[in-house]
């Protein structure tokens, strides 16, 4: 069903498979970069709704039921961020409400809800909605909950009147506990709940790596992928110049604060004319990487004005986590 | 949730309750008309969508998973028929997708796919779309089915080359077997399918009452309701001078070709402006009947230029068609 470029296949993988067959496994792919899909950006600004009509960028993507329901962030001429909806058969061609389906309604949300990151918790048949309320208090993480990805119900915050945010829940419980990541910066967090409502046990994940592409503030990406090795996460960060890149790593299953694997380079960094200017200069910033029949979709926030989309196979993006 | 005329209360079914009680339920009510609500039309044609331009018309709306889910007919410059989707948390309100999800796909549907009923068959968890394919060579009872009320696969016709159309689906097997309502002009008929591909068993329903509002043709409304009297329906009809009106009647729950009682009155006619003028003068077309809270939910096409809604509560409904 994806209109993909099955045929742009990496590079790297085949002289992986080539040179060092049989045992592959052990040492697969050494680098691996994010191919674009030739379509993106794949969604942008409509100036005929006022709500959008300045910047479409960071987004949540769920594939659920045969469909990409994509859940996006967007800025009217008046610069409050809104949560649009659209939905795709394909991941590439995405189909959007007129309206939005999320908007400011309390005095911590009145400058804008922003980043939504969503979770599907499969054994409880609900979505979980991590985004970002901003208002001239500041910024806080927040959750919301929905059975039907279009009206949504606010559950709380993860914590309050702290500079915290990139928030993203694990897709089940793990030790009996929802965990999510956070980010008082410039770390990645963890947090544990019972019940998404009240949050604790803070815990430091990954660090900075100064002098490195990742070396000034990381934060996570999309939602934890589960894999046999681990939970691989895509993560964005920016280095002194602020150019933002993503990086990838994986967690051990039952306990995701122990870093299995963390690679030293990074597999996307701005390099088209809508990545590297727009509302914020060489900024990608990725909040979604749903796997699609072996295909992870990583979308992204193009310069905080459009939507890009580039993809790996997930055996690669796998391979590289633990071997990159 | 719905934001409903509540306070709008049906004089007559008050006056029955008042007048009658304790026997109302023998004869509870001889007249009904449905309430319009205050904000119809609730669907107008979007002029800066080339394909809605112009109309939007008959549609179908399922209740499902807390939304309302709209997919109605419009029509673009072009005339051609298409079906576009929209979504409402309160069924009045509705957020509708940019582009179509329906649109012709065959030689057979070359002028335009029309009038949609969905029926929800729930223990097969599918959605089955009865449309109507337009082109050259006439019109095609069409049957489509999804699992996400987005993405549709055609199934086939429920005859083809005769002038027949107006098909909806009960929303269980009845006796083993798929039932259907189709119109061979001028009556109501039944029609009986194993797999919802081949269709037989073809019989007459109900037919016009000469000299009455409903003497010249007659037609399906939305999908049957199932009460515990039996399959209380909405039909449409119209008379010599071609004034569209709607009517109820009861049909027997194991054997719906027994129509157990079909009251003498109409239910709705046209009155507005915009269900008297339009693209069609004095046509208004009803495709949907959802039941939600107790409140029967009719949305119909005013004049083939909007969305119309008018409600009743389901136990007048039920009243009017036993005794009415």
């Amino acid at each position: 069903m994806p209109r993909h470029q099955r045929g742009e296949v990496c590079v790297l993988r085949q002289m992986a498979r080539s040179v060092l067959l049989p045992n592959s496994h052990q040492k697969g792919i050494s680098q691996l970069k994010l191919q674009r899909h030739h379509a993106s950006p794949i969604l942008r600004p409509n100036p005929f709704n006022e709500w959008e009509a300045l910047n479409v960028f960071n987004c949540a993507v769920v594939f659920h039921n045969g469909l990409f329901h994509m859940l996006y962030r967007a800025q009217g001429v008046d610069y409050v961020s809104r949560i649009g909806y659209a939905v795709s058969a394909d991941g590439v061609d995405f189909n959007r409400l007129q309206q939005p389906i999320l908007w400011p309604q309390s005095d911590l949300e009145k400058r804008g809800v922003e980043d939504p990151r969503v979770t599907y918790l499969a054994d409880e048949g609900r979505f979980i909605m991590a985004y970002t309320a901003y208002s001239a208090q500041g910024i806080t993480p927040m959750f919301a909950q929905s059975r039907n990805l279009i009206t949504w119900q606010r559950i709380g915050p993860l914590v309050t009147g702290e500079k915290n945010k990139d928030h993203a829940l694990f897709p089940r419980r793990i030790g009996g506990r929802y965990v999510s990541f956070h980010r008082p910066p410039p770390a990645m967090w963890l947090a544990y709940s019972d019940d998404l409502a009240s949050w604790g046990s803070f815990q430091m994940l990954m660090e900075p790596r100064p002098g490195h592409w990742d070396g000034r503030t990381i934060g996570a990406g999309g939602v934890p992928i589960e894999t046999e090795h681990g939970w691989l996460i895509i993560y964005h960060a920016y280095d002194d110049t602020r150019t933002y890149r993503f990086g990838a790593a994986l967690l051990d299953l039952e306990d995701p604060s122990q870093v299995i694997h963390r690679p030293q380079d990074f597999i996307l960094e701005p390099r088209e004319p809508w990545e590297r200017k727009g509302d914020v200069a060489m900024a990608i910033f990725t909040t979604a990487n749903p796997v699609v029949d072996g295909t992870v979709y990583v979308y992204y926030g193009g310069a905080d004005r459009v939507i890009g989309l580039a993809t790996c196979q997930l055996d690669d993006l796998l391979e590289f986590a633990r071997f990159g």
